[in-house]
């Protein structure tokens, strides 16, 4: 087995041999002591749990400084973001904390024994329980929102599943770093021994996913190492659900009026979403429709002066720093598709990349111009009119989030526009920029393939629904039945016989 | 192509040819109308869609005796049974505009603007939509309550998915009927051109899985069949959801306190479950673990002694009773397992099966006996103790439903089991047989694999979730919402700002 290394983005050199590889021997132990873990798990109940998913938060946060430091030695995305990220990551566990106390995740329902029109009815009690151990992927863009402490871990283990993560081999001392802190915490908080595992290389996320004892994965990557996972699970005598937030292209709608009150604002604006974090989010809008004519001139322009502006950008790793150049090239080289401006010369040192703006007609957009570019590229699609538009809107693929930037006081274009977004995205933005993804009980994270392959998402409190199952009690005793579904209780929203009660 | 006829199975007799096999072009028109449709199903609204529900179930009912007799004719379940099954099909199309007026399954959720530990949010609005158009596999054994005025159709229609259902080959012409009916009474109804189409023939049914308009299946029927189609749909550039209910096992406990107490009542109850429509249910009970012992081998006599009183019973198709015949053979060959009984003797005429009951011991359980065999077949695996009870529970497959008979006041026993088995269940019965499945807000039929591959339900309100996927929208202006996330709706529960609230 080989070592696992941390590189230094800035220069590409190795900082620190982290870990060796995971063997298969500890993968299985690891994933038996997840199993075991389970029912205990489960019986912390809601409000242990809680006190968990706090007592995590309060740890990750009081190694604050030393976290972002390994965090921006591995990762180049510099303090600030980090320290944000650090915040967000510590919000998630906290509000799942509170949607365990608020209980209507459980859906439980009683619906008591009764005649109806089909005959007489059982007493029926339905709720959500923890579908058992999930394998979590890290992701390479957010070490910490999306990696060890994040979302996916975070709301798998609200739902009472003990987790497993792949650490992602781009940030595997942060990752290290994390899991260390976490596991300490959730000893003292009282979590079965088993209720979080951590494992190193390609080959063990390979064997996590293959696991028996695996019962569910949630994954963020690229569309290829999601497809490559769904094969593993293929295989399983038992195909478990598969969670992946998968490829995005986030394409933005400037109109006629929005480019004509705000063209110049918009094409800036336009610039910082796309090269934020070096153009490394799920939610880059990779492709902006401005209008043909003078307003969009304009907004191009003050596009083009932006990027001009904008220095050389270091990348995560070496891998994504190759595909970069590799994938730009060949986007600037479509048919039809002229570059109109480069960043800043790149310094010679470590993943750079180069932040370039493109532009297409979009009455022939080629086929390249679809597919998400990770790194600081956008492809500006000119339309000459609203037929030009909404031909080139259906031929989208879909994405996490659609974006509409109106005139002020505009309303028929972006209905029309929103109607016909609405098939093919998550999260639907207006009069601002899809990167940055509030944690809320609202957020939608996810979309139809490629963006994920999933009817939920990663991101909010509904994120839980993908680690729990529905269990149905028929005619049980009041002794076999979790406490949310016994006649007396009255902590949680119930529905009791149709009807939704909230809690007294 | 070839024709698809309707048979007998009382005789073996072709009764009638119903239709062509429907042809790949007609799939596509097909297809494509339902995606045509989409919009303005979705535009009735939740009133427009209840009415219409409501009109296909009055419809359908104002042809009973139309529709139970060719249904009879064609699948041999008898009139009691199949009147039943109309009035359950019929109820479910009504829960279903119950569903949609009471408004929560759109989880509609908002957050207003507002500073949280991780900076300003923007406004953000959730709620539920339509996957899209639905193909529908009708299922064998439930010619009306799982095929063309099911289940899935009725909660595809509730979420305002357009659907399109391949008709099972053991009921073409009950197919055939229910969807002219239906047909008739959605156009009456305002339904839009296109809400609703029928193929027959199995190439058709994988064209459609592979139909790039098709959003989403729904699939009862065996793990053989589901896996073919889940195949077609990796092979897919977009992969979408498929529900399937596969097969279950429905193991049953019986307690030595039960044993003693009611042995020979529990006894004849149990060959009443499973020789229940000749054993053709998805939650026939397979397994049933009773005790070694006196009260136990009461228990077994009664069973032989009321399977030895039950006449050859007429199976579905020729299919399903080569396999009944096939399958059951090599039950009773199975390592340590013993033929105690069988039923009456064949007539010679029809798709006939003899029901069989079979012993083995719960220590020494060969893999056989926890497959599936459809058909009026079960196995007694008698055990010598709990711990051997618990062994064998320990390596069975994760079923529909799991049964516990009970003595009276009994606890410590049943909460074990209960325990040990709602890992591998969906839904957890006590003092009951599993045969049966109410349709209701509380119901869950479901499991983990291979009972179904999903976290869903396909019996009870829930069952639409598999069909609505969240969107969220950001800082949009009230005229793009729908109307259920504008501010000043009050008719849904909503959680507003973390908080549920119900309407006023």
């Amino acid at each position: 087995m080989s070592d696992v290394v941390s590189f230094e983005p800035r220069t590409g050199e190795v900082a620190e041999v982290v870990a060796p590889e995971t063997t298969g021997e500890e993968v299985d132990r690891l994933c038996a002591a997840a199993l075991a873990a389970a029912p205990a798990l489960d019986e912390l109940g809601r409000a242990g749990r809680a006190a968990l998913l706090r007592a995590l938060a309060d740890a990750v946060e009081s190694r604050r400084d030393g976290i972002v430091t390994v965090a921006d030695r591995e990762t180049a995305l510099g303090a600030t973001r980090l320290n944000g990220e650090l915040t967000r990551t510590c919000y998630q566990l906290r509000l799942f904390a509170e949607v365990l106390e608020e209980g209507s995740y459980l859906e439980a329902a009683i619906d008591h024994a009764g005649d109806t029109p089909m005959g007489p009815r059982p007493d029926l009690r339905r709720m959500l329980v923890p579908i058992g151990p999930v394998a979590v992927f890290g992701a390479s863009n957010f070490p910490l929102a999306f990696s060890v402490p994040g979302g996916d871990t975070a709301s798998a283990l609200a739902a009472g599943c003990p987790v497993v993560v792949k650490a992602h081999s781009s940030h595997p001392a942060t990752s290290r770093l994390c899991f260390d802190v976490m596991l300490a915490a959730a000893r003292e908080a009282g979590a079965p021994d088993g209720t979080l595992g951590i494992v190193f290389g390609q080959q063990a996320g390979a064997d996590l996913v293959a696991h028996p004892a695996i019962r569910a994965v949630g994954f963020t990557g690229s569309v290829g190492g999601g497809q490559a996972l769904l094969r593993i699970i293929d295989q399983r005598p038992d195909p478990i659900p598969f969670f992946g937030e998968l490829s995005s292209l986030n394409p933005i709608v400037v109109t006629p009026q929005a480019a004509a009150e705000r063209g110049e604002q918009v094409g800036r604006e336009l610039v910082g979403s796309f090269t934020l974090g070096a153009g490394q989010f799920c939610t880059k809008p990779g492709l902006a429709f401005v209008p043909a004519g003078p307003d969009g001139d304009r907004l191009v322009d003050a596009m083009a002066e932006a990027v001009r502006g904008t220095g050389a950008q270091v990348l995560l790793n070496e891998g994504i720093a190759a595909s970069y150049g590799r994938i730009s090239d060949g986007l600037a080289a479509a048919a039809g598709v002229e570059e109109v401006a480069r960043g800043g010369d790149p310094s010679g040192q470590g993943f750079e990349a180069v932040p370039r703006l493109l532009v297409a007609s979009a009455g022939d957009l080629p086929h390249e111009v679809t597919e998400e570019c990770f790194g600081p590229v956008s492809v500006v699609a000119r339309y000459d009119g609203e037929k030009e538009l909404f031909a080139a809107l259906d031929a989208m693929p879909s994405s996490l989030t659609a974006t509409v930037l109106r005139g002020e006081e505009e309303t028929d274009l972006p209905l029309a526009v929103s109607q016909e977004l609405r098939t093919r995205a998550g999260r639907l933005v207006y009069d601002a920029y899809p990167t940055g993804v509030a944690v809320s009980w609202a957020q939608h994270h996810g979309g139809p393939w490629p963006s994920t392959n999933s009817q939920h998402t990663s991101v909010g409190t509904t994120a839980i629904r993908r680690f729990l199952r529905p269990v149905t009690w028929q005619g049980a005793p009041p002794e076999v039945l979790p406490a949310e579904l016994t006649d007396d209780f009255r902590g949680i929203p119930r529905r009791v016989d149709g009807t939704l009660k909230l809690p007294r």
